[in-house]
């Protein structure tokens, strides 16, 4: 049962048993909470960066586990199988656990001490770095080599070298994408522009898109991300000045009518590590057990899916560089009231003017359309609908009153228990948030289920053709 | 004898004395470190927020001890004198903590449970919030009251408020600054260019210019900042482009040489939480020794002249808005190489792009001249000079090898102590690390010392004038 107050994942179990237990839920995902918050994204709402970390880990887990499923073969290693005798949960955990003792390693350095803890917690050597095949220590390490050597230049920039020798630039944009606007100065209603955000303490910065290079990751599923169909945002081309108005007010129509469990859902499902992570990982768990070895393949095939959704998204992303609402709300309404959310504790107010309206959520940093929460969870769920052979789910998320960021002790007023009965329901609400929360138009939402599903629908077969290649 | 490597200034001593004790540097400093980074500049780094947050701090304390100090008068607030047999240091100490307490509360609220243990660990108790003018305690409340409503509209949008009702934005700017270029595109190359810096995490920022409206913020000791004389930065005009090309090629060749002494200089004298604090505070005590009472006049006739100093370099700094050095030399050698420091543990290199050249220091969120380091140190020395009566001091600071937050465990390579004779060495060695650390031209440096003194020589008089109204 996920608890999205304290926003961990931390189950009640005792020490871990190798032969019943499940490292990813009951080891991984604890050590790796605050950690990979610092590193990777504080708030999870950083959603290019969150896909690239754990699609890291967890298709390596997909490779570390592959020896104890014959005929499976890893994606980036091909490490033979080991004898029927082997394959139990007890070496499928161990080999999970190496791999990602390294990944951690190579992705969050700085956690070093708290990987090293992770192992020591359930009496694993964390020097033990054999690449001994017939091992499943050697296997996980194996399984990492192979990821971190695949991936080294995939097009994300992860080292930061691209076009330089000094001063490494980690995920830097090495594309050359320029806003067409300034901060200052919408010159063009139609396209994206960098908003001022607070940095904190009175320092505040411009937005400067983040990895517009995903677009050139390698994908999993495809060559060409353009090969996926996606209308053109024609409701944000002011030269449709009606439809352009109208999806403005749709979004401050929206934020005036707030409810406390759409705020809520705005926040849960902008936190891309419990969306993508706790509640893809809980749900699969509560509506069909499985054990370690199937639960890191499933994981691993919603993975992929959100990782190719993502290229795709980034690829539109830049080919539309599309207004954010705020921008249109701005340039539409200016110094005139609105009736819209008045900030924290504010409610809904009718005084408050175009320029001065905020979304619920802080913009995220990256031209407009389409919605990639949107598209990730449309992607995901269509993977884990085929994977675990059905819409139905047994999804159950709490939330305790006073629990949120954006409006701390006092939303939701009471505790709060968020449920769903299909992963239909579940990814159209994770679509919708975006509208509520007031960084997305309808039209990025409601215009991505094709390619989502699609991608989906890739990923569930790239991993299937793994299994039993 | 303070030391750097670990930031803190932590006397050795034992409970707090409020007779011969000094309640500043034993009790508030100490309990402010953590706190005061977090909420007002991580690294200290934030010359006008720090100016503005220890501005209120200390100038609170002088008037919390004026009514000690016959025939003295606060600057915010007049509250009395005391009798004789109560302007005994214990009372002193107790006023500086309880206005302590309030402004902390004031500027820095989330710190509240740290201020709430700052008054218990000596014993007083934080909710006395009485504001009678015969009791130590009231005093202080009152000096704090006092402080606060003199400020509250005093320019600076501390609360967020100027030109809107929702959504408050403490600090953001309210003047309209707009750079002339922007961070993709350096239209003219003789002005303020953006950068655009790490985030964190792979998320990358466009600078936005910190306090622009410090230029109108309300002095203590001038009515208008322009009657201050700085010749402009000829030099920065690129059609005198021989003059351009030597001050960036200074710039390029003090990066190339720079010893571990300037590193470790650039660093220090970029932390104005430490410079300004604890060098100030603590070359003062070792140079003349002062009970509490003298002590917070010092430190609040330094923080007038500091404050003053910035309100004219912002003026300037919008006047002027002129180039950074990483811009000037982008624009003069492109993908050229040049010879000059290669980044964390590289030293000098010869083949690092114009293109890919970067400052030792992070480059600051404000146009490039005057340099406020320069002119706040010149400007507090010459307020230090007054009145403690000459240029001699003794002056030490000790610094781990290692202790680099540039180069962490490189430098510097051997335990380092830093000594100065005369304010004159200790404030040339403050604005020569500018230009060490590669933010600063050299005319930005070597111009401002008529201005800076002449501030430093007005906030001693100023507050001569109310010790002695």
């Amino acid at each position: 049962m996920a608890d999205y107050s304290d926003r961990h994942f931390r189950p009640d179990t005792g020490p871990f048993d190798f032969e019943r237990g499940n490292a990813a839920v009951e080891v991984i995902f604890p050590a790796l909470q605050a950690e990979s918050r610092l590193g990777v994204s504080e708030s999870g709402s950083d959603a290019s960066l969150v896909a690239d970390f754990t699609m890291a880990l967890e298709v390596t887990w997909f490779d570390a586990v592959a020896p104890y499923y014959y005929p499976a073969k890893g994606i980036y290693s091909d490490l033979g199988h080991r004898p029927k005798s082997e394959c139990n949960n007890r070496n499928k955990n161990v080999a999970v656990l190496y791999a990602s003792y390294r990944i951690l390693n190579d992705r969050l350095p700085h956690g070093r001490d708290d990987w090293r803890k992770m192992m020591e917690s359930v009496g694993l050597n964390p020097d033990d770095d054999s690449e001994d095949k017939e091992t499943p220590a050697g296997i996980g390490n194996l399984a990492a080599r192979g990821m971190i050597e695949a991936r080294a230049d995939d097009g994300m920039n992860r080292l930061g070298y691209e076009g330089r020798k000094y001063h490494p630039q980690p995920y830097r944009d090495y594309t050359g994408f320029q806003p067409v606007n300034t901060a200052f100065e919408l010159h063009d209603p139609s396209h994206w522009q960098p908003n001022v955000n607070p940095y904190g303490n009175g320092v505040f910065t411009v937005q400067h898109a983040v990895t517009p290079q995903m677009r050139l990751a390698t994908p999993f599923t495809f060559s060409d991300p353009s090969k996926f169909k996606l209308e053109p945002p024609v409701n944000s081309d002011v030269r449709n000045i009606e439809a352009y108005r109208k999806q403005a007010d749709e979004v401050l129509a929206a934020s005036a009518g707030l409810t406390d469990r759409q705020k809520v859902l705005a926040e849960l499902f902008n936190d891309k590590f419990f969306t993508l992570g706790v509640i893809a990982g809980t749900t699969a768990l509560r509506t069909k057990p499985m054990e370690i070895g199937e639960f890191v393949q499933y994981l691993a095939t919603v993975e992929v899916a959100i990782f190719d959704a993502a290229i795709v998204d980034w690829h539109y992303k830049a080919l539309y560089h599309s207004v954010r609402p705020f921008s249109a709300i701005r340039y539409l309404y200016g110094d005139k009231p609105v009736t819209a959310w008045g900030g924290p504790g504010k409610g809904t107010v009718h005084d408050i003017t175009g320029n001065e309206w905020q979304s619920y959520l802080t913009t995220p940093d990256h031209p407009e359309y389409p919605s990639v929460s949107t598209s990730l969870c449309g992607a995901y769920t269509q993977a884990a609908r085929l994977l675990l052979g059905g819409d139905e789910i047994n999804s159950e998320i709490h939330v305790k009153a006073g629990s949120s960021v954006v409006e701390p002790g006092i939303t939701p007023v009471e505790d709060m228990t968020l449920s769903w009965d299909t992963w239909t329901d579940l990814s159209a609400d994770c679509g919708m948030s975006r509208h509520w929360g007031g960084v997305h138009f309808r039209s990025a939402i409601s215009n991505v289920s094709e390619f989502a599903t699609q991608i989906g629908t890739r990923a569930y077969e790239f991993m299937q053709e793994h299994l039993e290649p």
